[in-house]
Order: structure tokens, then sequence, then C-alpha cells
């Protein structure tokens, strides 16, 4: 049976635990990082742990994933995020990677920072990895061995500052901003059996209460396994570090269709990024502004997975 | 005075020591990381160690940058290379940054693992910056007060897979292989008064013995005091983290001029990459194979400040 596990910080003390009904039974240990939970209990111990007496509600939650962890990104990995991205998905033949600072990462219910620079701030649900034990070297992932590399599952809300992000082309800096990284409020730990519910968990994100993204992780394109055998043979995780599996459609975001692209990249880049601003105008009532709430959550529809909700209050860098 | 540091393995011990004269003296005490030996040393303390009497020639030299540490990197930041890389300097207008996985970081003289699937393996030497403190938020930083923020310089080659790199957009995966980025042999410690020789630091790379790119740091678009203030607004840095400075001319690396690319980008996807591969194999006997030698070195003319010598060797993976 899956858990929900949270780091959180009461009386000047952080620590984990599990929720139950609305109150939390401690995780007995101290862990300094996501990692050394993960490597030193077991899930079914923690389904095991007797009720809990501490209400949810009286605790100051933190994200589950620690700082000191990795954490990477796919891009485009939703058919018709990438349509909305200005790709082509029949020609797309590769699994987009990118990072993001691991200090944007803060608790699902933190304050979105936007930055006094930025214009163009969107939101991007992503059904966020665990990894459960460090990787050194190339491994072959299948669906049938994906529990041995993957521990569990959280929300990540992939913050994105647009008009850094794409006219600078890379896309770390307009990703890292302090506070766009929102991750929990569970990190939902899964045995074995659980593993399938990855390719059917419904992500919805809302903005003021208007359902902007609505998708299933039925539609990832480079689902775990492969991911994690393609990036095993570039580098090393170890247990705990966080995968980001790419946003569905629905972002305030509206770039050109390909073919558009391909006439406009014959205008000099100054008109053509001038062209995307404007375009971006065009669709400011998406884009985030001072006061917004946004809220994400991700679970199966049957209930037995469910990540919790994420709810970000936008506001003004001071 | 600048100090030579280097980390290295003796007698199946890990320890960090300064180097005068082909000898090295050791470092009292035990540091897990470089931050924790950039925090708890001085320089000055450093430079009136003791003359050693252990040859630098019987350790195992180990990367002065431990991989807990960030890895973060600009591209595109001397003018030549930007022309080199398809990029006209006259209208970017922003500092690119990316990362590399600290997993690739690597001693000076290990072999450069040439991956199965990868066919385009070029070299970049950059000079890298290595942070004296913690940073959490905005900071100013300037020519003045850089010495605050900059406890030393190291040789890094960032190692690109130029074939996964390009057409993937985002940098991270191609340049993020195992041994990607070797890292010293010397890690420069300097001094407030020794800063301004950031500024002309001469970087020289040879394949087979033959000058690949000679160039000084004098032609850096975006240097390391605006770059650490821009930065200070996005993310945080631990003492001990590495920044990338970006690569000057000279790379294998071929792509067509701006104004090419614009009428590249009219043709399909498949057909443009296509291209780009071939363009590519026009300059195969410049892209690194089995056996080549790579060495870079990094020092200032009147050898006051110098970085050691990279000594890597081309092997196939296994």
């Amino acid at each position: 049976m899956p858990v929900q596990v949270v780091r959180f910080e009461h009386q000047n003390h952080v620590q984990w635990g599990v929720v139950r009904q609305g109150r939390i039974s401690l995780i007995p240990g101290e862990y300094a990082s996501t990692g050394d939970l993960i490597r030193h209990t077991r899930v079914g111990e923690l389904a095991a742990l007797p009720d809990g007496d501490l209400p949810l509600d009286t605790v100051k939650l933190l994200s589950p994933i620690t700082r000191d962890q990795k954490f990477v990104c796919q891009g485009a990995n939703y058919r018709q995020h990438m349509i909305e991205s200005g790709m082509d998905p029949d020609v797309k033949n590769f699994n987009m990677i990118f990072t993001k600072a691991t200090s944007c990462i803060v608790a699902a219910d933190s304050e979105l920072i936007k930055p006094r620079n930025v214009r163009f701030l969107d939101y991007e649900i992503e059904l966020g990895l665990v990894l459960r034990r460090d990787i050194t070297g190339p491994v072959r992932v299948t669906d049938a061995n994906l529990h041995e590399f993957v521990a569990g599952v959280v929300i990540v809300n992939d913050y994105s500052a647009r008009d850094i992000q794409i006219p600078q082309m890379q896309f770390y800096k307009g990703k890292s901003y302090r506070t766009f990284g929102p991750v929990g409020p569970y990190l939902c730990l899964l045995e074995a059996k659980d593993l399938p519910y990855l390719k059917k968990l419904q992500l919805r994100l809302t903005v003021n209460g208007q359902v902007r993204q609505s998708d299933s992780t039925a539609n990832l394109v480079y689902g775990p396994a492969e991911t994690l055998t393609e990036l095993s043979g570039v580098q090393d995780f170890t247990a705990g570090d966080l995968i980001a599996t790419g946003t569905p459609a629905g972002c305030a975001l509206t770039i050109p269709s390909p073919t558009k692209q391909r006439i406009a990249v014959l205008l000099p880049e100054a008109v053509k990024w001038k062209a995307f601003m404007k375009a971006q105008e065009g669709r400011s009532s998406y884009y985030l502004k001072k006061g917004d709430v946004v809220e994400a959550s991700i679970r199966s529809a049957d209930g037995v997975i469910d990540l919790g909700t994420q709810r970000n209050v936008v506001v003004e860098q001071a």
C-alpha cells in the first residue's frame, strides 16, 4: 500500500512522518536528506507505524525532497505540450533533458515570488519521480524492474520565466529562480505492485479555480523506464534524486507553429523576439500575476494514489 | 601570493596539499568537500606551510572540486566562439547559463571516455571560478569586492558530444557524460591583490601537440563580477561551487553562419540535421578519436598564476 510521507517542522525541529486521515505518525530516526530516509526505511514498515496524533494542519510542511538531491527535468514530454511549445512531435526523436537549481525547491504551499525582471511567469504541473537507489553506471530499466529504481512520486511545479527561458535558449536560468520549484506536499512511496499506477495518474492544475492543465501520465512520450535507462548511460544518481517528467498542455506560453517559426527565423533576431514578446502579451490573461492562486494535484482515479494538493499564491519580489 | 592546492589519494587516504617545486606540503585537517577546505583555511596560512617532502608524481591526483559542489557553466562567452557556434555576438544580449552533471568531474589526467553512441566529441578549455562563500540572495559583485566571492580558479575542460548537444537543444545531456569534466590539476587560491589576473590569463589547448585553442580571458564577454551579480538574483551557491566561464574559438564544431541558418531552418527538421551531421563529417580530422591526446593549460604570462596542465587520452567506451 502506498504511504504518504511528509517532511515538516514542528517545535523548531525538522522531522519526517506518515500521513493518515489528517494526522501524522512520526517516523523514528533522523534523516538529513531524502536519500537517507529512502535508504533506511521500508514502505511496509512505514505503513505499519501506529496511528499518530499530530494534526497535519498544526505543522509547517517542508519539501519532501531536500536540496542536496539532484533536480533533473524532461522537457516537451507530452505530445500536445510539444505542439504548443512550437515543436513537431513527429520529428522530435530525443528525450530533452535539463536541470533546475535545487535552491528553487520549496514547500508545496509556498508563495511563488515573481522576479522583478520577469514579465511572463508560467506554471507547469509535473509528476516527479524519486529514485530508490544510487546509479553509477548504465542499467537497463524496464517496467518489470522499475520498482528497484523508483521509490516514489511527488508533485512538482516547474515554474518558468518564459521571457528568460525561451529567448536565452538554455532553460536552466529561466526555470531556476528561487521558489520556482514547489515539491510535495506528499512523497508517495510505492511498493512494486503500485508501479503500474505511474501510467495512469491524473494531473490537474487550476489558476484562481479555473482549470488550465488536465491530463494523464498515460500520455507521457518518454516513460520512466526508458528515461532512466538512457540517463544511467550518461550520469550518476543517488537515492532521493528527483526527475520531473514534463508537463502537459495548457501553459500560458504560446509559440508559433513550426511552419510559422521557419518564416520568423528569416527575420532579424531583435524583430523575431519582439514578435515573441508581442505574442505573449496576447496571452497576458493566462500568465501569472500578483495575487493569482495556483493549485496543482495529482492522483489516481481510484484514489489509491494521492499526492496531495499544492497551493501557491503569486507575490511580487520585494 | 597564489597557492596551488591539490586533492590527492596517497596510501588509500584522500588528502589536500599545497604544491611547491614538485613537492606537496600536507594541509592539516580533513575536508570532505572543496567548500569545507575553502571555509576553514586561509591563503596566507597555506602559503606559510613548511615545505613538504611528498613528491607530486608519487600520488594519485584527484579533482580539487568535489562532486557535491554545483557545476554551472556559461555558454558562448568568447566573441569568436560565438561566431563559430552560429551566434551573432552583436545580437546576443544575455549570459547563457547551463549545467553539467557533477558525476562528469574527474581528475585532470583522466582518460576521456568516448561514449559508443557519440560521433562528434569535442573539447572546450575553460577557466573555472571557485566560490569563496555561500550566496543565498541577490548581491552586487564588482571588481572591487570580487575577492569576497571568488576563492580561486581551476582549469575545466567542458567536453561535449556535439551530435547530442546541438540537435537536442538543451546542452545538459551532451555535456554530462562521465569523464566529460576534467578539473584541475591545481586549485589556485587567490588573495585580493591577485584578482586582476582573472582578466589576463592565457588559455591553451592542444590535440596531439597541435594548438587548437589559444586565447586570453581578456576576451570574455560576461565577466565574473557581472555573472555572479546576475546569478545571485536567481539561485543559491555554496562555497566551493564551480562556474565554468565558457571557451574560446578553435573547437572542432562548425555551425553555419546565422544567415545560412536562416535558410537551413526552412528545410524540414530531418534534412536540416542531416546537413548538420554532414558538415561535422567535414571536420572529422578535428573531432576527437581513440588515442588522441588533449592537453590544456592556463597561466599568466608572468608565470605568477599557473593552473597546471590537464592531459586526457581518448579511449572508447568498453
